[in-house]
């Protein structure tokens, strides 16, 4: 058995999304001068790899304490995209999923992730590749990119109004592709909110 | 397969070790006023169920950054300390634990949670317990408490300075007691930091 780490290290000073405050994580104290050491988060929930919840763009949709624990575990099925700057419902044709699959698309752009484009040029998906994954009965779309879409969101829309989980800011995903099957799961922290900051690792037999 | 959260819910405002800072999470956009929800967290890395690793107390030692991700997941024992006031060595005698085992002490103390004895009058453990875990080759120990010692901190230092994890703050653990046997995760939140808030699920067939 092999756990493969996805998930983005949150250090001193994080990528945020364009406008939004900083995020930051700083240390209170150390060992050395004060016999423990703490830190302080101050931070969006939208920040590292993280996981939305229906709230976040839908009236009365679920938070992430509406989830069942059973929501956070599924198998993965891995999706190359690289050198795509659109992600569109032809990639899906001759792709055969597990039941309820945890979708991840692999463009490589994590490796922006602390670059200023970051938040600017990722690729993105179209609603028809979104339509595509609800009619798949996929339950979770993961991405090494800070999101499936631009504003007005569309995507994120059609997805969570589906109740479709979007963990965004991933890495790593080339571990995976020697894997020929392999179980995602997704722990996000236990926020009363629409989102929150996940731990996400694969399993390999 | 049955999963059972043991997480406590991080909500608008959260008990702190006394003297800390306060930990909050505000609602900063509501979808009905702005198209989308968003939270901000600000907090210490001890607040509400976290991981400590070794570097909260020990110099040099390993943050989370460090840890595998094979130290998150083991076989899960559920001792049974309610009514105990000082939890030592003794209540070991008559136990087999799994190998590398992630012990979890129950205590009830969570019902304690949000009352304002929760720092101040919770059970505790010996320095021959803590010796006794290192000795089993404990790999975690987890409590529904907010720490399993006090000042000088000497139960967190031993298990720390033996990189045995510690889980602070569960609740629900009386899901468990019928569970003959269960595997336990506990996934912390990838921070650079000694510490993090951490998804802790048990899983039983």
């Amino acid at each position: 058995m092999a756990y493969i780490d996805l998930t983005q290290t949150f250090t001193e000073s994080m990528p945020v999304y364009p406008g939004d405050a900083p995020a930051t994580l700083k240390r209170m104290a150390a060992v050395e001068h004060d016999g423990y050491e703490n830190h302080t988060v101050q931070s969006g929930m939208h920040v590292g790899t993280h996981l939305d919840a229906p709230r976040h763009m839908i009236a009365g949709g679920k938070r992430i304490t509406d989830l069942q624990p059973e929501r956070f575990f599924g198998s993965g099925y891995l999706l190359d995209v690289r050198g795509r700057e659109v992600i569109d419902a032809d990639l899906l044709e001759s792709v055969t999923l597990p039941t309820q699959a945890m979708l991840l698309l692999w463009t490589g752009y994590d490796s922006h992730f602390r670059l200023p484009d970051y938040y600017a040029a990722h690729p993105v998906c179209t609603e028809a590749f979104a339509e595509a994954l609800v009619d798949l009965g996929v339950q979770l779309l993961g991405m090494d990119t800070p999101s499936p879409d631009r504003e007005p969101f569309a995507v994120h829309k059609l997805l969570l109004g589906h109740e479709i989980l979007i963990v965004e800011n991933l890495t790593n995903l080339e571990s995976l592709v020697f894997a020929e099957h392999f179980e995602l799961m997704a722990l996000p922290m236990k926020f009363e909110a629409e989102g929150a900051f996940v731990r996400v690792i694969a399993q390999i037999d």
